[in-house]
């Protein structure tokens, strides 16, 4: 049965999460959306992960006292690695944090991220002179000469209304200008009203962001099923349907721009903010993905040796596209490493700084697609595995992705205990849920090494009573019991079969054989990571000695360098939208990235099967 | 009655024209559409304007005998200016006179006219390598290397099928590039076929040349009305028409480009050349016409200050404009001068070279509207004026366009002859006929030099009485009949009214006066002009004698300084069509000459007034 799961609030962001008592916050933090600085990885050795409980602190553990004075303590300061969750709870962000978590970019950060000083779409407030016997300069000279512009470029479709739009308002409004283009000169001072929305185009997922130009804040977020999904789950299944389908391409690219555009809707009216304020959007996708969307042949994607047609980032109209936000909105698709390493990984790279980071460091974007980056003295690999949609609930028979009402933590100790997001009852099993499930069964002897389900019989004495009674058996074959029909409130009970079990070995195989190649076309050992970056939009959050346990990440990585990033090919899609620099900085990274084609890799099949195997203990 | 007229050909371009007996070679010339350089002005004091008479040499005359020897006589060299048609003429234009031909830049040059080394749109053969195991570039990566380009710009609709287009040609093909930006990939070896099209827009008249971006040649020239004139015929009534219907703007778009396109289409088929290896377009007309081909609210050019909506040659796609040409087709509209002055006047003056000339010049563009252009000691200075469209046929009862049937010279000694354009019977009056008319009815003493056509009685004994008799009454005013029904071989005889002769009072009037502010402006005598160059598409040659005659020219101006120079803003139109440089002059020339409005000239209207009446002899 799953337990009664308390309130945390937190402050200023006035974020929320529902979480089962014994959470520590910091995972508290980011099951709301926060990601807090723990430089230490949570293992109480650095003191810096400070905040303030107001409400509901818990007795202060014994690492707590050493790095806080019994005044901190009694004006509720904890340690957010540290503090359990023992009721409702309510915390205070303070400052030092909320700067640390600018840095972060992540897609959940506080609210008060700061605007960049070169967003790609900028507005000035103008008030014209106006036209008289000895001044008949032309309307697009006045205005650019107030603005001490040069000459700058001007779309029919707005150089029609210039003439009346100035007359109109006497000559005085707001330019919107994305950068030597004059998008629109609109009636009256309309400088704090930009927008745009950044956009994750996963082959499963698609997530979006709408943020303001003028303060980088977010206004909100949205994801939902990628529709191309019935079309194929994964994207050779989608260059197929392209080959075997004259019309395939078109259809593939209709159906993602119509959800991005919906989304779009969505995105604005919960923010009240109307379409026509929303100037720029911007995508990362992998190779594929970004192809389709643009309506791009994607044949050679699915033939050796996969080149993509292009590689750096294309700028384009979001009104060719189809998505109605300002009649002369601009679209940005990031740049492309290779293969099918896409603008998602180089926006992961651009949004967790990889090319910057102090010593060997790992990114692992977990998706339908592994991509994984590897920077070792500056230089920089990146390879792509085809890990199969199961990280985001596809092909898993009660997966979902990790929204409201999946199951996103299992702890299995004296009984089974489930967390569910946004606190209702269960429908189904994300891809964190999924890791901590697979860890659990293998923890307790249910799962072997090799990924069999072990039958009701074979269960070895000592199996704790509730997952033993939760081993059933369907079709002559084992499945695991995570919530019964009662429990989950509907008709069918939410189970994991064997089926699911394979699914997530050949997932888990193909990062981890990824991960070994790349290392060891670096020269490095697991152990001489210093960081290692988790992406993906799996989950709110990934339990790192789970995801150690089931073999996707190297045992021989300390827990403290392993930190979870959120969605970062999002983040750098959001950096984008926000700063015509890291547009900059995304194309010289695509440039720089060493593209390694595991494809051709003779090393590469043997490793996926050796990685297929679950660690042994 | 009509005299028979006798055919002169040109060799090497196979040119042809009828003419009258007793008509100078050069003016033939003119008639077939070449303009032989004539330095003196054809007053037979420099000898240039040699050519060899193969078939039906006049006797030389004594100009002739002084420049050329017997034997060069006796080989058929003539003077063009001084030698007249007396029969069926077979002329050889020298390559002397060829080459000076291509500088003079006119529509009708000789086909010979070399192409720039910077066009616009330029092709590339090109073979890359193939994608291999070891070669996994983008596509277009792969293209700009073999091109040694950097970066190219590329519309989505060719990004989507450049994979395609490049594996089905085995990566072979013809790249066409307009500046940065890649056009298409074309399946085989495609260099040699790429065509622009240059239109003038004029107010009254269409005119547009089909020209060969490789060699600079010309194709096939076409004009028509501007079916505009439906809302009016003049560009303050089509400024109305945008005003008074919330739809006008969009009709008066679609009608011109629906005309355009026809065009296009006309060129296309009369060459045998697809519309898809069109690749660009240029526009030259003034302000009003070119914003309001381009959509552009016209509304501010009907108040004072009469500003236009912008200054520098737009360019935009031809796809958006609803032209067929290739699918990415780029158009070109010339930079605006300022108030009406347009691209018209700014491709004139690069056409005629008047930016460059020595010594004090006038450009006089007659047209629906009349621009006028001052050069004295570098400076430019141009104004507009209503002329009206008389001198394009318009509001002249039995008007028509310089085109077959036209009567394009009238000349009156003994008897009145016509000359008509095509060697057909008449169908009406052009521009250059109606100031011959003009002219000879001043000379007989018919018309008074208020403008008054005298009636039956009034007229003076001694009037030849071939003109006496044509000197008719219609609804009690006098009229002057050209030809008779009979003549015309159609129902109604053609005839000059009174009301005609006020049209061309006014259209003179405002020419006359535009050129005498603007020479006072820049401190000039009319007897200061070292050259005055007359442009515009009212007929295939103006006699100078009978210009100055009607008033149109000062009197003061030596007629070897006059030359006429045919349509120079479709000349200016066909020289952006083919080099880039000659679209940066023109825009340079747009910001360097001085507008100057004539309505806020306080001596205009007085000087309009003195120009309306006709100089005494």
């Amino acid at each position: 049965m799953s337990e009664p799961e308390v309130l945390v609030s937190f402050r200023p962001s006035g974020r929320e999460a529902y979480v089962l008592p014994g959470t520590r916050l910091v995972e508290a933090a980011a099951e709301a959306g926060l990601v807090l600085e723990v430089p230490c990885g949570g293992e109480g050795i650095c003191g810096k992960c400070r905040v303030i409980v107001s409400v509901g602190a818990a007795e202060p553990t014994a690492v707590e006292r050493r790095w806080l004075s019994s005044e901190e303590l009694d004006a509720g300061w904890r340690l957010a690695c540290q503090s359990a969750v023992i009721g409702p709870t309510e915390v205070e962000i303070p400052p030092a944090q909320r700067t640390a978590a600018e840095h972060q970019i992540l897609v959940h950060t506080e609210s008060s991220v700061s605007a960049s000083d070169d967003p790609p779409v900028r507005k000035r407030y103008l008030e014209l002179p106006l036209p008289s016997r000895g001044d008949d300069r032309p309307d697009l000279l006045r205005l650019e000469q107030v603005l001490q512009a040069g000459p700058l470029k001007i779309d029919r479709s707005l150089l029609h209304e210039l003439p009346c739009r100035l007359r109109q308002n006497e000559f005085r409004g707001t330019a919107v200008l994305a950068g030597d283009r004059l998008l629109d000169f609109e009636a009256g001072q309309t400088e704090n009203d930009a927008f745009a929305v950044a956009f994750d185009i996963g082959t499963t997922t698609l997530a979006a962001v709408l943020i303001d130009l003028g303060t980088g804040s977010e206004w909100a977020v949205a994801s939902q099923l990628n529709p191309q999904t019935r079309f194929g789950d994964d994207v050779l299944s989608r260059i197929l349907h392209t080959r075997q389908n004259p019309d395939g391409l078109r259809q593939l690219q209709e159906c993602v721009v119509e959800a991005a555009d919906a989304m779009i809707g969505q995105l604005c009216h919960s923010s009240g903010i109307p379409r026509n304020r929303v100037y720029a959007v911007t995508f990362a996708g992998n190779t594929t993905m970004q192809q389709l969307l643009c309506g791009v042949d994607v044949k050679p994607l699915g033939e050796v040796p996969f080149t993509p047609a292009v590689g750096r980032g294309l700028a384009f109209s979001t009104r060719e596209l189809g998505l109605q936000i300002h009649p002369r909105g601009i679209a940005y698709a990031l740049p492309v490493i290779g293969g099918f390493v896409g603008g998602d990984t180089v926006g992961g790279i651009l949004a967790v700084g990889l090319s910057d980071a102090d010593g060997p460091s790992l990114l692992v974007d977990i998706g339908t697609n592994g991509e994984i980056v590897v920077q070792a003295g500056g230089k920089l690999m990146a390879a792509s595995t085809a890990a199969g949609p199961a990280f985001e609930g596809a092909r898993i028979s009660c997966g979902m992705r990790g929204c409201n009402g999946a199951i996103e933590k299992v702890v299995a100790d004296d009984h089974l205990r489930i967390n569910v997001i946004g606190n209702v009852p269960p429908l189904g099993l994300c891809g964190s849920g999924l890791i901590d499930t697979a860890a659990e069964l293998l923890r307790h002897g249910i799962l072997t090494p090799q990924g069999r389900l072990l039958m009701p019989d074979e269960l070895r004495a000592g199996v704790i009573p509730d997952l033993a009674r939760r081993v059933i058996v369907a079709e002559g074959r084992a499945s695991f019991l995570l919530a019964s029909a009662e429990e989950a409130g509907h008709r069918r009970p939410i189970t994991l079969t064997q089926r699911d079990l394979r699914e997530l070995q050949l997932a888990t195989g193909a990062i981890r054989a990824g991960i070994g190649i790349l290392l060891r076309r670096a020269g490095l050992e697991p152990g001489d990571l210093q960081r290692v970056l988790i992406g993906g939009g799996f989950g709110n959050f990934i339990r790192r000695s789970n995801a150690q346990r089931i073999g996707l990440l190297p045992h021989a990585i300390e827990h403290r360098r392993i930190r979870y990033m959120g969605n970062t090919s999002l983040a750098g899609a959001r950096l984008t939208a926000l700063s015509q620099r890291m547009r900059h900085q995304a194309e010289e990274l695509a440039r720089r990235t060493e593209h390694i084609d595991l494809s051709t890799d003779a090393e590469f099949q043997q490793a996926f099967a050796e990685a297929m195997i679950f660690p042994e203990e």
